[in-house]
């Protein structure tokens, strides 16, 4: 079993500087020079970090030309160093960027590319640059158009670091502090609590809960948002229908329901977004990360009616948001994920994965292993595997978690650990997972391999 | 004169929907598409909105190939489609593009490289991707180290759009509620108001008059946040030396000060920092704008003392802030400025613009013109043109800048125009201004040409 280190309680699977013994004197005199100029707010991965100078596909590669296979990153979701983003953003920088204040053509074509792929009335866009920007925008537009100041959100939730997103992000710890303005819930748990109409009962009980707990300390309501795959939470996917009756009591409330999109859109759950999975049309969606495969861009999509309450009377000006390069890039998203059809493919591939780590938990069990996985949870390229006393199969094992994404980082594959109690293994790879490379599902094959490995290894 | 459009109570110089019919059919219809899809918080630039496709050094191009001279834009510092910029951003997105909690070289070079243009004990830096990103986490971190909420900025103040940053912002207009923790004072007003001695006096009596209201309200003090050159307030520059009055009064009231060099920062005034004109060393400083080029990226510079007590207690991280892509372009930004020495080339290209200027204003008064320019300011490429009733030349004239602006943009020069009155033309071209073309000074003196023209046309 791995140690734990006072890392931990900060950020799971954080560099242990203990460790620094084992790293290579380049890598130790770099973290020194890093931590000398970055400064203690900067964490690194990996009780030994990953010193990466190369990208391809799903892969990594460090200075001395090794593979890494990158089963974690949804930023570079049609591929590290992916042609067509690199050729249009390098074509885009050498004819214009500039800003929306001037009238361009490009950001009108994407925006409206971008609106189609949701249902009416969400119509309109605003650009940012990072998903916290798109985050703390659509707060702000909630707070703006409701009047009320309230907002409901997951009890492990993850929705960026500007001040105001901090405020609706309990995942950041303890040093955090989280005002009365803001409402925690908890996610279904289909490990440890009911499943079905229960769990959906109970879910929409306690965002009545929150209203009138707002109501009884004279905050008024603005709204909820939530992770529509419940991200941080552990990945919390079922029962499906469970953020539409959410969203439906938000409503009643006259709060508005923002779905946020940052990790499960642009087909990772093999559709377009999250939330569709739950017959759900939320008011505000909030979309980032691998948009534009990792130049920055991030965006609020809502309907005119709601845009409108906040923008006639406000405006909003990002520099950089919605430039010509950074639009560029999210147009080479968008076609790479239409022409290599990689929403199907996110599907099927994500399906096999996880058939294949439900298979290699079944055959742990049954030669009664050390640890004990007690769901693999999936939606297209999002995996969440849950580790759990065996004793009991209920008490959470972060350890175990750990271990895991430390001994499959010793095989040169990159996950991490997330979830309430940090015993969830968080499996993400970039959308082009199994397209590239030689044999059949050449990255699946790996994966398992060396997540068989660490499984067998975890029992000895 | 020019028709004032209702726009103007919300943005000065904006689009004019009332002129629609004097657009190309093409932009009008560019407009409609854009209108519906990206909605009403969206604003343009000029009643007749300029439509570009191409940039190069100080000039875009529209779609008919006309030439505009581009004395407005500072984000694109080292020039519009910069080679080095592009060659960079090309070589990187086609090797690697990923976060910082992987261990990578280039960060950490351009960390030390640019911390290395601050006094100590300036020595850290944090990377975000916005400048509003990085105001929202210097104010978020003055918070968190003074225990403080009480933030003070200038009256008409711009530092961004992030919820907190707007609470922060009141130039953003009458709708843009401004907190009971944001106290707001004058800047120094060099036409109407004392110099030398007595504004120092003047200013620093209302910081100190803001901490005692903040004392009075049982709110506890923060600090204070402002730009150098205080851009948005009409660019106030004198007395040289009053903002390192009010900072150390801040600091004795146990605050911190907050230089926003987004605007000012990376040479624009012929230094490196705007502050540096003030004797002055901030405990936090913000730098975004020109950092890439319009590759997003910003960042918050400040002592490991400050740094350690946010950081050690809260991680931040910002998934693209300081991605390789990111800083290849700002990599390439410090080359550029330094090899081509155009901190230098600022100072004296401004000073001959400015001078120019000001030969064109007093002859405009000695034939007794209809406009009247209370002073001509400038540090470097960053020049300010006060507009005032030449009746009492003191009284704000806002319509004879916003004619300024549109008779400089019928003959393809922007600008645009700023300050509390909104009577302060705002001259800030790209640093390359003068450094390509034919001839002598081929910038300024068509600058000159056109500003002469339109002060003469102004009075017929």
């Amino acid at each position: 079993m791995v140690s734990q280190g006072s890392e931990q309680s900060v950020m799971v699977n954080g560099y242990d500087p203990g460790a620094a013994a084992a790293l290579t004197p380049a890598a130790r005199a770099l973290i020194t020079r890093r931590e000398r100029v970055l400064g203690s707010a900067y964490r690194l991965f990996y009780r030994e970090p990953v010193h990466v100078v190369r990208g391809q596909g799903a892969h990594l590669f460090d200075a001395d030309g090794h593979d890494y296979l990158d089963a974690y990153n949804n930023v570079p979701a049609v591929g590290h160093s992916n042609p067509r983003v690199q050729a249009a953003v390098a074509a885009q920088l050498a004819t214009l960027n500039t800003h929306t204040r001037y009238l361009t053509d490009d950001v009108i074509d994407y925006a409206e590319r971008l609106t189609a792929k949701f249902a009416p009335p969400l119509s309109q866009v605003i650009f940012t640059c990072t998903g916290s920007e798109a985050v703390d925008l659509a707060v702000r537009m909630a707070r703006r158009v409701t009047g009320g100041e309230g907002i409901i959100v997951t009890r492990n939730a993850y929705h960026g670091t500007t001040s105001t997103v901090a405020e609706i992000t309990p995942s950041l710890g303890p040093n955090n502090p989280i005002p009365a303005r803001t409402a925690l819930i908890d996610a279904p748990d289909s490990v440890r609590g009911s499943g079905g109409a229960a769990a959906i009962a109970a879910f929409t009980e306690q965002v009545r809960g929150a209203i009138a707990g707002f109501a009884a300390q004279g905050i008024p309501f603005a709204g909820m948002i939530v992770d529509s795959v419940l991200s941080s939470d552990g990945m919390r996917l079922e029962p499906a229908g469970f953020l539409a009756a959410a969203a439906q009591v938000v409503r009643e409330a006259g709060g508005l329901y923002i779905a946020d999109e940052v990790q499960p859109g642009f087909g990772r759950t093999g559709a377009w977004w999250g939330f569709e999975r739950h017959g759900l049309v939320p008011d505000l969606v909030v979309v980032g990360k691998p948009m534009g495969n990792g130049v920055p861009i991030a965006a609020v999509v809502g309907s005119e009616h709601v845009f409108d309450a906040f923008g006639s009377e406000v405006r909003y000006f990002n520099t950089f948001g919605g430039n010509p390069v950074s639009i560029a890039a999210a147009t080479a998203v968008l076609d790479e994920i239409e022409q290599r059809d990689l929403i199907a493919h996110s599907a099927a591939a994500g399906q096999r994965l996880s058939d294949g780590i439900r298979q290699i938990a079944a055959d742990a069990k049954r030669v009664g292993a050390a640890t004990h996985i007690a769901q693999v949870r999936g939606a297209g390229l999002f995996i969440a595997v849950e580790y759990v006393s065996p004793t009991d199969g209920v008490t959470p094992d972060p350890q175990a978690a750990l271990a895991v994404v430390q001994g499959l980082r010793d095989r040169r594959i990159l996950v991490s650990a997330s979830g309430t109690y940090e015993n969830v293994l968080k499996v993400r790879p970039p959308l082009v997972f199994d397209t590239e490379g030689t044999g059949t599902h050449p990255d699946t094959a790996r994966f398992l391999e060396g997540f068989a490995a660490v499984t067998r290894d975890a029992g000895q």
